[in-house]
């Protein structure tokens, strides 16, 4: 049995240091993967991991070398600068042959607009730096990356509010960072299909609850939140309150959605800018079950 | 010769205090206009001007006046949360009257929704606390919104950069903050029609350029930035430099779209928040002539 082979790249923002790079090589190897590090990893220009030429050209060659696992070292801002090059047949073509790419964040540019293009699963996961190149690696999001890139894990499961017991819902999973998930409204690389009916999960980091909430508003405001089946809410961290909000926050967002949408919006889900996070298949049927407080999303891992 | 009337309403945020309301309005009053300051121009709920029912009953209230001048206290964000709520023929009703509605930031939603709606012309331009209610005013503010105001207002100039001289453009004004206009893509308050073909102008306050080209690249991903005959920069304020931006700049970001797109994209738009900015009719066919380095957008008054 070969080893399961894992290259790291740089398709957004650029690494400010190397030694999350080898500290996060060092631990993935020691997991049993194969790690190699794309020759453009640790490439600078300007804010990104290299020029836009210099990151499409990584993004196409890991495609063409089509590692078992695709992982990307951070996010940042970058990959919008490339949707309008990216070969996304090309991409397809590594998922075809079992390549599972995996990231967060910027990364959600990538992985809806391949479904939109190509309709390719990929993985809402950890970074590579972010959650395993420093000091510590959290227990879950460890756990949860090994068994999702195994094939193991089937279904991820957390707890929501009260209020939504018996629900079930079926569709597409797809979503990520909602600054990146508005940010392709209105063009080619929204993933329209998906959009249509779908299991939705965002989440943000650094987005006081306002901005938040005028992303989601503009999802409504698209139709886009009534034909969920449900929408799934990770983490909104990092945000600084303003002694304008006099009681306003992220309660005040929800609420609010519930309001205007009567599809569900449940939260809770271990996902986001935020150290335990689980590891989904973006653009995979899946089922979610709430049963009491606990929510089960399930999906067939025969399917890809 | 009755005085011209202004309603001071407040839309979206709170009022912090009474004070630059009460300031603004004795301002205002000085330079001749018969003030009146909605009943709920104060009002609190969170970090909202009143909640949703109170701003979008003053919206209603105003338009019902029908004052030759709907003169926004501020900003913020609420109007986000009103737009699938207005009664835009209403409003339209008011501008058919001679109602002026001036602002600009959050107000960019009512503005362009009005023109997705109803072809209503508004005025992009200052917002009363901000702009009147302070210790001082601009000079350069003060003239051209009193000028723009009383219907003398037939142009806006101001200085580019060199490379565009000779440059003719005629289209629909249109546009305003850049996460404003963004946050309509894919909605019904979108105004399409405009959107086809116009000058569009983008200012925007507290982005980081990554952040304000994510903004312009979803603008051109939708199509919308090839399509408009000119683009006109005004001020994106107060962001802060990050240690990652190494060389990554405002200019950069203008370099990247200008070779993304052969729209001609211009800046030095005395627009924003920024204490000196224009009044300009948005919705209206103005013509763009550049002379050298200079700038002139003009519009026929007789058609507003």
């Amino acid at each position: 049995m070969t080893a399961t082979s894992l290259c790291l790249y740089t398709p957004a923002g650029v690494l400010k240091a190397a030694t999350p790079l080898r500290r996060a090589a060092r631990r993935l190897a020691g997991y049993g993967f194969d790690v190699q590090v794309d020759e453009a990893a640790l490439a600078r220009h300007q804010r990104f991991g290299g020029d836009d030429d210099t990151r499409l050209a990584a993004l196409h060659r890991v495609a063409a070398g089509a590692p078992d696992i695709a992982f990307a070292t951070r996010g940042g801002y970058g990959l919008t600068r490339l949707l309008d090059r990216i070969d996304w047949k090309r991409i397809a073509r590594s998922v075809e042959k079992g390549t599972r790419w995996v990231g967060q964040s910027d990364l959600t540019a990538l992985q809806l607009g391949l479904l939109a293009h190509a309709d390719g699963v990929t993985w809402a996961g950890p970074l590579a730096c972010d959650d395993f190149g420093g000091d510590a690696v959290d227990d879950i999001t460890e756990a949860c990356f090994r068994e999702a890139m195994s094939g193991e894990l089937e279904a991820i499961g957390f707890r929501t509010e009260a209020g939504f017991d018996g629900l079930q819902a079926r569709g597409t999973l797809w979503g990520g960072n909602l600054c990146l998930v508005t940010s392709l409204l209105g063009t080619s690389h929204w993933p329209r299909r998906a959009a249509r009916g779908g299991v939705l999960f965002l989440e943000d980091v650094n987005e006081h609850p306002y901005r938040i909430e005028r992303g989601l508003l503009q999802l409504h405001q698209a139709g886009v939140l009534d034909q969920q089946k449900a929408v799934v809410l990770g983490a909104f961290s990092a945000w600084r309150p303003s002694p304008l909000d006099r009681g306003y926050s992220l309660k005040t967002v929800v609420a609010h959605l519930r309001s205007v949408t009567k599809t569900p919006i449940l939260t809770g889900l271990p996902f986001g800018h935020v150290p335990t996070k689980v590891t989904m298949p973006v653009g995979t049927r899946v089922e979610l079950l709430v049963n009491g407080r606990d929510v089960l999303i399930g999906w067939d891992h025969a399917h890809h």
